[in-house]
Formats: C-alpha cells, sequence, structure tokens
C-alpha cells in the first residue's frame, strides 16, 4: 500500500529504471508514465504522458555511463517538468557522474562537476538528491537544498554482520581516508593509507603504507570503482606488506568498466562489495560481486524530504 | 600566411575536427594545443596545453551526433577557459543539435534547444556563431551575440551555375516554405509545397502538393537531412504529380543517418547537396552526395568578428 | 455561481477591460478591485485596493496597441503584485505585442520579442498565458510555464458550420503556412500558398500562387491582421488565379489599423473573421468584420491552471 | 574638429534629438546612423545602419513623455546595439522617467523607479549617465556604475551672475529641502521651507512657511516642473507671507504639462528656469521659460568616461 | 496562548534576543532552537537543533553595532534555513545598518546599503521586515516584498498623551524633513529646519533655523541617534532662536555610541525617546532614556505576513 | 623601479596592510590611495581617492580575525570599486576565512565557504586569487577565475634546505592527508596519519598513528594553526610512538589564536613555520615560530595575470 499522500510523483529516466522501480516498491507510489525516446540521429525526446500541474515531481536518474547521454536526458526531463508547472523538481541523482573533476589540479584544467551542478540549477532543478558525493564540497556547489545520503553505515553494517576478525580499513591513497575513517570508526579497526613517492635513486613511484597490515585482514574503502587499477596496486602492496590474503573491497558506487572484471576477480580478493546506485554488470562477469541497494534509503529520504521530517535520523 | 594579428586563438573539439582545420587553413591561424581525451568510464577530460590567459577563443564544435557527448565536450571546453581567464569565449557552432525542438508542439514536452542555450550560456559563452538554425527565432534564446551564417547564397550559386532549366523549389512539408523561397527568389524559380491531409473516408495520410511541378526539375530543400523518409515520400509525391525524373536535394546539414542511405539513393535523385558542418560519411555510402565547404565562410566571420567588422557584407 | 474557490484573483489592465470582463463572467470571480491612472505627464500609476498577499494573481493585458504604454502598465501591475506579496503572478497576454519582431533578418536590428519576455520575467512574471503566437519558438523565450492557447480550432469549427464546399486554405506568404495547414487539416480542404519572385527582366515583384485555387471558396489564415495591405495582393492574385468571388479571411488578432479598414471592405471579401484578444474596431468601421470571443477559452485555462489539471484538454 | 578617438559612438532616440545634436556638436562626434520608425500598429523598429562591433556606444534617450514609448525605444535600442555586439552601452538618460515613484508611499504600491533601472539592466545596459535624479537613492538602484550628473552648480551660477539682493532659496515641501540647502550654500542665502498641516478645528490644509521671507526675492528650487500645482501654491504662501511680488522658479527638468503654462505665466513669476533635459514647448508657451543647456555637461561626462578620467571634477 | 498555527517557526540570532523574546511573547510562539557560537578565531557556526524543513522561517536580528558580524551572522543564518529546506525565509531586521551609505555623495564612494540588500538577496531572504529606513528608496534596493513598519505613529501617540502645549517638530538639517512634517501633522504642530550656510566674510558654518521656535517646546525628531552631535548643536541653536529649555528628543533606533551619552544628558533635554529595535545602555547611561517597544507592532505584522492579511492597517 | 606598465592599480584594505605592502614593493607598484575608516558605531567607511575609471583593480585583504569585519571591508572595498568604473576587479584573499565550513557535515548546517563566494561575486569580484584554500573544491564555489597559489612548494624547500635527516611528515588527522602527500613527495620521506577511534570498553577516544615514527624527525603540515590543539595530541601520540623528540610544524595560515601560544611552545616543538598571508603575533609570544612571506609569490602571480601569462610556471 501507498505510504504517501498527494503530491509527490516518482519518475525515471532511463539510467537506472531498476532501482527506481525499487525505490517505487518501498514508497508504494507508482513511476508517473512518460516517454523517453531517441531519434535516429540521437537526439533525445522526452514527453510527459499524465498531468505534472503543481506535483512535486522526483526524477531517478544517476549519471552514470553513458554519462553525457544520462546527463543531458536528465536536464530535458527537467526543462519539460518546469515548463509544465511542476511545483518544485528533485533531482534524485544516486551516482553524480564527473564528480571527481571537482577542482583544478592542473592549470587550464576545467571544474566539471561544477558545471554539471550549474546546468542542473539552470534547467529548473529545485533540489537534489544524492550520495556519497567523491567530495563534500560539491554540496556547495549548489545554492539549493542537497540532501546527500550515505551508504556507508549500511555498508559497515555489512561487514560488521560478517564478524570478520583482526581487520585494518585501508585506503588506496590520500583522498579516501575521510571515508575509511568513518568505516574504521564504525566498525572499531585501525586504519592503514597507500601512497607513493620515489625513494632516492629510483624511478618507479612505489606504493607505500601508512599503518600495520600485518596478519589482519584489509577492507579496503572506496567511493567509487571504476578500473580497478588503484585497488589492484594496493592489493599488491598490502599482500607485499603482509597482510592476510582475505581481502574485501567496498564502495558506494560500482561504475566497473572493462579492466576491471579481470583485476578484482584475483583469489586473494574474498569480496567487491557495492550498492545499485549503478546497474549492476551482467550476471558471471565479477563472481566475487556483492550488490547492495540502496532503494529502501532513498525511499525513505523522498518520504522525509515530501513530509518535512528530517532526514538525518535516518543515519543515526 | 596568417589573417590574423594577436588575441585570437581557434581551437577545436572532437567533432568535426575536419572543418576545424579547413577554417585554420583559411585564416592562416593554427589550432590551439589541446587534450580532449575519454576516461574508461567514458567522462570527458580537457587540459589546455597552452596559456589562454586574455585570449579571444574560438571554439569549433558542432552539437552533431552524438549529440549529447559533443554538447557536453563544448560546455566543458569553454568552462576551461572561463576559469583559465580567456578574455572571450566564441562558441562556433555550424550545426545545432536539437534545434528541430524549438517549441511545445504537444503539452509536456520541453522545448531543448532552448535548454541548449541556457547551459552553452551558463557554461560561460560569450558569443555564438552558427549557421542556418531550424528556427530563426532560436537566435532570441539567446542574450548574448549570434552570428548566424547562412549557406543559402552559397548552395543557391551552386545551383545557379548548372544552368538547369525549368526548375522548381520544393518544400517537403509547410516547415520550409520560407528556406524555400529564398533559393527560389536566387534562381527565379516557381515553387511547390508539399502538404498532407486526410481526404474524407480516407484513412491513410496523403501527400498533397500545392504548387505546379509537371515536366520540371524538383530542387527539394531542406535545412537538415537525417533518415530521408519526409524526402522520399516527397519524391514519390513530385513523381506521381508529373515531374522531371531528375531530382535535386539540398540541405545544409547533412545528418544523414543509416536509413537515409537507402532511401536517397534512388535513381530519380540526380544529387544531394549538403555542406560540411557536419562530418561527411565514408566514401562511397552515398554515391550521389555532393559535399560544398563552409570553412571560408565561418573564417570569414570570425575574421570580421575579431576585427570588428560587419559580417553581413559576405551574404549579400 | 462562482467556479473558483479561494486563493485566485483576476485582475485587469486597461487594455481590454471588455475581454476581462467576459473571462470574470465566465468563471464567476469578480476583476479584483484596483486603480491604474495616468499622471498628467503620462506616467502610469498603480495601486491594488484589496489585499494580494498570498493570492494567485492573473493580470489581464494583452500589449496590443498602443503596445509600449500597455506593456509597460503591465510591468508596473506585476511589480506592485510582487512587492505586495502575491503568491503567483501569471501574466495573460491574449495579444502578445512585438511577436513579429521575434528573430533578426538583417544585421544589427533587435529581437524584441526576446526583449518583452525578459522584461516580463524581470518584473516578476511566474507564468504567462497567451494565444496563436507569431512563432512558436517564442515560448522558449521564458523559462517560467507559458500556457500557449489556440483559437484554430475555434475558427475551424466557426467555418465548418458554415458548409462551405470546395474550398482552399490559403496563405498570403511562406510565413503562415503552417498554421494554414492546421486549419487545411481541420476542415479536410487543400491549401495555397502565395509567394513572390521576380521573373526574367521584369522589375516589379509579382504575387504567385503554389496550388490549385480556380473555382474554389478561399479561406485566407493569418496570426495578425493589421494593414490588410499583404491580404490585399492575395486577394488580387487568388481572383486572378481564378478563385470564385467569395473569400474569407480569418486571423486570431485583428490590430486593424487605419489602411485596414479600406482595404478589407471590398465585395469579394465576404467575412473577415476575428477573435477578441484585442478590442474590436467601433461598429460598422468594418460591416464584413466577424468577432469570436476567446473568453471561454481563457477561463477555461485560468481555471485548469488554478486546479492544476492539464489545459490541453480544452483543443481535442 | 572631434575631440575623441576611436571606439566611441554616439546615437540618438527620438525623445530628444536636439540635445543629442548639442551634445554630439560639443564632442565634435558625429551622432551615429540608424532608423528609428513606428509601424502602422505603433510597434517600434530600430535598425542601426553603421557597424557597431566593438565600439563603446552611447544612447541618448531621456524617458520624458511619452514616457513610455520613450522607455521602451530605449530598451530596444541596447536590445540592437548588444545583439550587434558592441563592446560596451552606456543609457545616456538626462531625465529619467518614473524617478518620483521611487519608494512605498501606501501598501500595494509598485516602485516604478526600481522597475525601469531593473530593465534598463535587462536590456543590456553597462552604464547609466543622468542628471539630478528626484531621490539620490536611486543611484543604488543599480548594480552598474551610474554616472549621475547635477545641474546645480549651473543654475546657481545663473542666479549669482544676476545679483540679485536679499534672497531666499525656498522648497515648496519637505521633499526638497536638500537641494535647495544646496543652492542656498552657493548663493549664501537663508532658506524657507512650505509645509501643510490642518490647524485645529479646520478642515482644508494650509501651506505654511518655516523661514522668513519677509521683503525677501525667492528663487523657489525643484528637481522637476510639471503642473505647476505645488509651485503655485507656494506662490501663494510665500505673497501672503510678504515676500517681495518678484519671484524665481529654478529646475532641473522642465516637463511642463498643459496646466503648467497658466500657472507660471503670472506677473509676480519673474521667470522660470529649466534646462534642456527635456524638449522645450513651443516658444511662446511660457514667455518667462529660460533654458540652460545641460549639453555641455554631458559632452564633458563623455569624454571623461571614454578617456577613463574622474567627472567629477566638472562640478567643483 | 499561541496566536499562530502550524508553519510559522521565530528564530533569533544574537544581536537583540531580548526584543526577539519580546515579539515571541506577542504571538505566543517559542523560539525556535539553534546554536549560534564563534571558534576562537571569530568564525561564527550556527546549526538549527530542530527540523525547519517547509517551515516559514522568520530570524530575527538588527544589524546594529558590532554591524559587520551582526549582519554576517544573519547571513549564515538564513543559508543554513535555504540549505535545510525552510519553505521561506524572513529577515526580520529591526534595524538595518548602514542605511545611511545609500546613495554617493562623493566620487568612488560605495552604495553599502544596496550591497547589504544584495547580499541579503543572495543569502535566501525571501523577505525583509524592517522599520524607519533612513531612506524609503531602499525598500527599492530590493526586488522581493519589503515590509516596512514605521514607529512614527507610536511615538507621536506617546508624544499627544503628554499633552504639551506649543510645541514645535524640529529637524536637525535638510535631510529628516520628511519625518519631522509627519509628526508634526500627527500632533497639528509647526515645523521648524537646522541648516548650515556661510554668511558672508565668516569662516565658521553656524547653524541657523527656519522656522519660528520662540518660546516653544522642540520635539527634535530622527530616525537614528548615535553619537548626539548634530543633536547638540541644534539644541543649541534652537536655545539661542529663544525655544523653551524643555527639549525633547525622538528617535526610531538609538545606536546609542559613547559620546551621546554626555552630549544628551544636559538639563534642557527632558527626554531621549527610542525604540527597542536595538539593545538598551545599560541603565543609568543615560537617565533621561525613555524606551519604547516595538515588539507589538512586529508580532501583529508577522502574524498578518503569516494570515496573508494587509499590514497597513497596524498603522492608520 | 616598477615591473608594471599601466592599468593595473593595488589596493589594501586593513586586515593586512603589512602584506601589501611588501607585494607593492616586489612589484614596484604603488599602494593606491583610500581611505577606510570606522563610524563611531562601527560602520566602515570606503573612498578611493585617486580615480579608477577603467583600471584593474588588485584588492588585497585576507579575511583573518576579526573575519567578519575584514570580509564585510572587503565587499564594501569592490563596491565602490564597481560604482567607480574599474575595468575589473580582483580580490586578493591571501587567506579565506570561513574555509573549514565548506561542506554539511551535521543537517541544518551553512555552507559558510560557499556564502563567501557568493557574496564575493555579488559585490563585484572578477577574479579571486586565494592561497592554500582548506579544500580545493572551494574553487569551484566560483565561476569567475581562480587563482589558487600555493606555499607547499616554499615550505618544503625551506625544510629541505635544513638537511634534517629521517623525517616523516604527518598529517594530524584524515583530512589533511592530501597535503601532507604533497610535502613528503618533495622531501622523499613516508608519511603518518593521526586518526581516532574507541577501542572496545574504552570511552574516550584515542589518537592513534598509521605509519611508523619510531625514531623519526616528525614534520606535522597542516593548513591553518589556530588553537593549536589538535597538533598538541598528535604530538603527545607522536612522542608515545617513539619519534625523536624533535618536532616541527608547517602551516600556510597562522592564525594562532590565544591558546596556540601556551600549547606550541613545548621544549619539542623545534619551530612552528607559517607565512605571512596573516599578520604575525607580536615578537616574542610564540618564540618557536618562523614566518616566511609569500609576498613574492602574490607579487609574481599579479604580474602573469596583468599580463596574462600563465601562473603556474611559478611552481614547478
Amino acid at each position: 500500500m501507498s505510504r504517501i499522500n498527494g503530491g509527490l510523483k516518482l519518475f525515471a529516466g532511463t539510467a537506472n529504471r531498476h532501482l527506481a522501480e525499487r525505490i517505487s516498491q518501498h514508497l508504494g507510489a507508482p513511476l508517473g508514465d512518460l516517454t523517453v525516446s531517441r531519434f535516429s540521429d540521437g537526439e533525445c525526446y522526452v514527453k510527459y504522458l499524465e498531468s505534472v500541474r503543481g506535483v512535486d515531481a522526483y526524477v531517478i536518474q544517476p549519471t552514470c555511463p553513458p554519462v553525457d547521454t544520462n546527463l543531458v536526458e536528465l536536464l530535458i526531463l527537467m526543462d519539460a517538468l518546469r515548463r509544465a508547472s511542476a511545483a518544485s523538481i528533485t533531482a534524485v541523482v544516486p551516482y553524480y557522474g564527473y564528480a571527481r573533476q571537482e577542482k583544478k589540479d592542473a592549470p587550464r584544467e576545467p571544474i566539471t562537476a561544477k558545471l554539471v551542478a550549474d546546468v542542473l540549477t539552470a534547467a529548473g532543478a529545485n533540489r537534489i538528491m544524492t550520495m556519497d558525493l567523491h567530495a563534500g564540497a560539491i554540496q556547495g556547489f549548489f545554492n539549493i537544498p542537497v540532501d546527500h545520503l550515505t551508504s556507508i553505515p549500511a555498508i559497515s553494517n555489512y561487514f560488521k554482520e560478517k564478524n570478520l576478525e583482526n581487520t585494518v580499513v585501508v585506503s588506496t591513497d590520500e583522498g579516501r581516508v575521510k571515508t575509511v575513517r568513518q568505516v574504521s570508526s564504525r566498525l572499531n579497526a585501525p586504519i592503514a593509507v597507500g601512497y607513493k613517492f620515489h625513494p632516492t635513486h629510483q624511478k618507479t613511484e612505489m606504493t607505500h603504507l601508512a599503518g600495520d597490515v600485518r596478519g589482519k585482514i584489509p577492507i579496503i574503502v572506496e567511493d567509487i570503482v571504476t578500473t580497478g587499477g588503484s585497488i589492484n596496486e594496493c592489493v599488491d602492496a598490502l599482500l607485499e606488506y603482509g597482510c592476510k590474503p582475505e581481502i574485501y573491497i567496498a564502495a558506494t558506487h560500482g561504475v566497473l568498466t572493462e579492466p576491471a572484471f579481470a583485476r578484482l576477480n584475483r583469489p586473494e580478493i574474498k569480496e567487491v562489495v557495492v550498492t545499485d546506485t549503478i546497474p549492476a554488470p551482467p550476471d558471471g562477469r565479477l563472481p566475487n560481486l556483492k550488490v547492495l541497494s540502496v532503494a529502501p534509503l532513498f525511499a525513505e529520504a523522498i518520504l522525509c524530504v515530501h513530509e518535512d521530517r528530517s532526514i538525518r535520523s535516518l543515519f543515526d
């Protein structure tokens, strides 16, 4: 039975229809009727098949690969809502593409994550709902409210229930230490940090580890797994530093491009845990893959927003 | 030898590198050095490899298929220029994708051509240079200057030089009559207009023709050729109405998706004339294809803009 | 009895008080109390005489001649509403002045129709309701919702009920063919299109006709009738091409400036059909004038907007 | 000979062509070539007949009566410049219409002077040059630079050279005391202030005077003279309070509507001094009218702006 | 008992907690729970301790001294509300700091009162509620609704009830005459205006008075009392011109910096009347100080806004 | 001798006049003449004493404590420049106050660092020049160019020249690991990371260290030192884990509030290295303090910007 009353409508773009359906089931609210199609030249065409006048519309569309088409589709979905007099538009973007381009690391680079924020706003978004942004400051790229959900508690609980002994929570590099610390704090486990530098007279960068991993079960925590390259190097370093050959990988967003399937499918990696913010690869592509669903979290968050209740309580 | 002095820099995205190079040759100005690459997950990465501080940057990037990736790439190219302190940014968009979604024809549709205008502006464009927009009013979607070039005179001249006798300029439907009239006026030829309606008791829409085509050589004029579907129907109607089986097609933008190759390759169609705003299909895909280059027009227009001279003189 | 509940208030500027009153009657909602006056130097002064806090205000003001004073009055009417805390402001602009300046046809022209859109938005409009815009793309000049009504079905029905036989729907030039096609489709009648070009060695432009009109009853369809000049030329051409000397003119907006009264008052013109988006000329100025009211359409549209129902159903 | 070098172009709207020509003469810079015309329905059409690419354009157009048409014409003049790539646009508005509606004095009034500022900015103005605004705070209605010229020194000098003895500078009401003080300070003369209140048991408001005027020659100072109504009342009060029957009126802006001609043409009023920010009435309409030209001030100010020199030095 | 229903929440910054509490009592609505603290380096930290989703938030914070910290705190208070999804934000700013910098009196000055308006809007204010602005035109610095309350009637009533005989309402200079006129009109008393000029051959500026004060009881009316300097000079001039040595001072905003305590504590000044828009100085600092509370006015105004009733009725 | 040509002008607010003077000396360009004063009620008053028309203005003003007054002063300094027609305004903000509030860590918090970015932009900044932002993504809070300088190379070089043996670069917590890695890479030294968690059954959080510090000389790297609290805890942990009792602290920004002087003045801390982005404490307050000047870096960067050269070359 539906848990919501009038005014709210869920709509799904084509990026992750499966997640949208699960959110819809959790809410007991059907996905609104709309057409999203492509002309023969690839141009996207959108038309809502039911009135949206005065509704609070939630458009579920992660900007996962193919990132540009998913992004532009989201913009078009919102433009149509705005022109059709929706009362408010919430872009539900479980995975925020281009989040890793959130600052200039070299001269003459763009800050594409900000550009994305600007075009989402320009297209009419009144609110953003997203999860585990690569950098928390991306919230500040917006002046509209951002509901920033996290799957860290869910992922931590998943590992807690495994009752692994003698774990160490590992960051592959200096960038993810904050997230690692959050998991570490929930598991009461120490941390280790991978980093690289050139020892004197050596040409190749070596991966070093700060922190003790000897005899421990490592849980490598990332926000996004893409090619698995840096994870692979980290796994090598962990083994070299003497960890147990029983390694877990955890990440909110499993982008998982082609190289990842080979790299992460090695015996020392017991499990690769991701969520369903992004459609999972076909069965069997990565046998040690475990997908947790964030649909309940998003459903609750949408309900809280709609009923003007605080979201944070969900995560305590 | 270069015809331009300091301050102007041309840059090319990946959408139509060939056209950019021809414009560059006409101007005697090299294409600026930049990297446009894709990460394994498809995210676009841009970096300019030379200083752009204080330059007037012209970014050449039609938003032809794949339209969304070309559009987002253009946005990113401009964001990086803005943050790197370019003095001004001109988006040179020879083909403006989504131009056919410039108004709502049904409820709850987007106006994607306006959305495109808004995001181009939001990404930092100070000026737009484009050609033969599907609707002239798209100029008004911008508050920044729009240089709206046209290839109609060039295409008309091409046919004038053929010295065809007894021609009629044809619009496939009611939407293109204005362009047809412009060609008609330059060739001193009458016009004909295709249109559809359901005669009493008949179910199927038939294509009718207003205007006399009997024994005449038709020149069908379009702004964009995509699938060739409506052209094909128009050709059928023209033949039925008794035209000479010697038909010419002319369009500024040859999007030319798969079905077009079969449909336009029929003996009654003598030639399909398009310009190089969009990369041409591989040799041989459409034997009767003729490509005119608009590179000289764009080169002259850029030069005029840079030297603060009026562009219009080019087209008289 | 009133068909509306709380929250909605209608206000009328001075441009077409008669239409506003008819809309008010159809809705059963009184026109709100306000003062619109002019100081001796012509400056407009506005004051609302009843509270507008929290109301959804609909300001009915076509920007017909005198266009600039009507436009500025509309801006002022909205500024006062915004500062007096109206919850939302809908500019009901049955006739959108300057709509014919919607693109640049020559260098260094303005795009005044866009300028009008910008100043309406700057003055606080949250929504626009208008009718039969000269170019559909003007909808895209706004980022706020535009309810674009049409009187084409009403006008078509009016002619259907006349049961005229052997009609042809005529466009005076290449610009109105789309509207003509819509009427043609509803009347199941063929179309004809006027156009001009210079035949070899002739100096004067002649009006040609594409399409067969011989022995037929022409219905010339326009969006706006102003001076009647191009209609007059078209009538001459139609007669020369052998139509029946029984011609109808139909247009949504009857601007009807001085020259029109002489030109349209000729025996071959049976009737000039317009709507009341613009105040009608005094009785007797144009004996063959027939005015249809769009008040029911606007009343229904306002009701739909206020009750968050889809407007489109009105036109099917 | 021209005092200016490249880059600057003057343009005149139709509101005060005479002033524009005088400014042009003072600068030695011709007025740019443009068309401003009206269609038969009153819509304004603008086209620049010479290139404006890259120029610093100064558009001279006071928004005097007919205020709305002059204002909209100014907006259109700027829109065309912006779209034609002018480098910068300065609206030279010697008289700023609607300046007296600069705050809400009653509920549900507009603040039209701010609305005017917003639409000027929305139409593309980069800078405003104006004179003796009714309220100085109107400068703050803009975020673009405002060059606020004053004719107070010129008017004061005009009276100084008359060598009148025993003068008193008078404000008709509480609103103009600041300006009066500025003149008073330059003439070393005392001030008097008119005001109204209802003494006990009396119904009609009487005009009182604070300050001693007995046997003195009054100079009534205003920013704008419109109907002459409050001036007339003030003259009556001054005579009643025993001033010499030799009264001068001075105002920057002579709007001078019909009633003013009768009211100000009375023997006790020696002279009505205004400037040419607004076109003067026909010769003989007001025999005691004296018009000072502000053209030299505007010419100097434009020159200073163009050469990046401080304007203020002009007024010390 | 509370006079308000759901949806409204009052919050107080630290600038005038006492006034906020009195407003809260009048409304019967508690002040919302929030933390405002300062880090050791002086940075302000804000956190709301109760949900604000969907509420209409009223933040009470005059920008009295320390003006910059109070202003920035107000901005931060609003930013947090916006990001936490408050439905609307009203900045209740009983005293508007920097209001006296509302126009440029010299070249290269800022217009800080407009800057303040811009940053309040940029931080998310949807409405401003303030009192007795130094210049009414500051209302026009905003495009959001401004509720501009006044304490003039309350102050006038206070003096009416004293039944003073033979009073004169005095402005210290030309800037406050309008306010003085309002009090004068309510008390049926004449006015006098202070002003300065240099009589011939004298170096020092003297304060003159326009208007008769001999034997009268002066009520000097100001909007703000800061150092008491100009009031002191005015008192001297009044005494010199022969007023009764029984002088009253009235001002809405008692900023009262150090010098004021000495200057205003002289026997001829019977009473200094201010309101509590600004926290009062410690008891005894100024023995002749009388503080009227504006809390009832603000409470009523908030109630009117919340219930969409007209505010003006409060002041008639 | 001056290294710059016309057009550039440096101005200094009151926040760090000493740094501004050093930058001025390095550039050979004098600080522009302006007044910054405070009225008795603390309101800031600014006036430029030389013309700024058409100049590229650089306003040097870190927003260090007192942060709010320095921030508002900077806004006012820019507002005056904008209104006085400066060609461009660069806010040179060596220390960016509120940078640590760059994301929401709890519900209903503001993102004050974004608010600061918005108000800087609203006040007229065309470009920001700053140093070692707490989070790189703050660059993305702006859409105007941000020149983000760094003192990491200068600080690293300072330590390189000391030729310390067996160092370890330490982060006090998970937030600064990236900066630590940059120093580590330049010194070819390993890293260690402090972090906290609650081991089972223990109530107090303990500081742990990931990475080996035994017998090593630690260099603790921070971006900002404020109270010295977390540094102190880290020093304790380092000693407990067996480092050499010879510890260095390095930070770009030495905010150094009262508690820091006691905490950092302990024998194991050899030196506290900061830069002069913030005025140094009085001599002797922290005997082991070493201040490096960033004036040469800012001077070079300003020169590069002014001459349209790439800044990055400075840091390689």
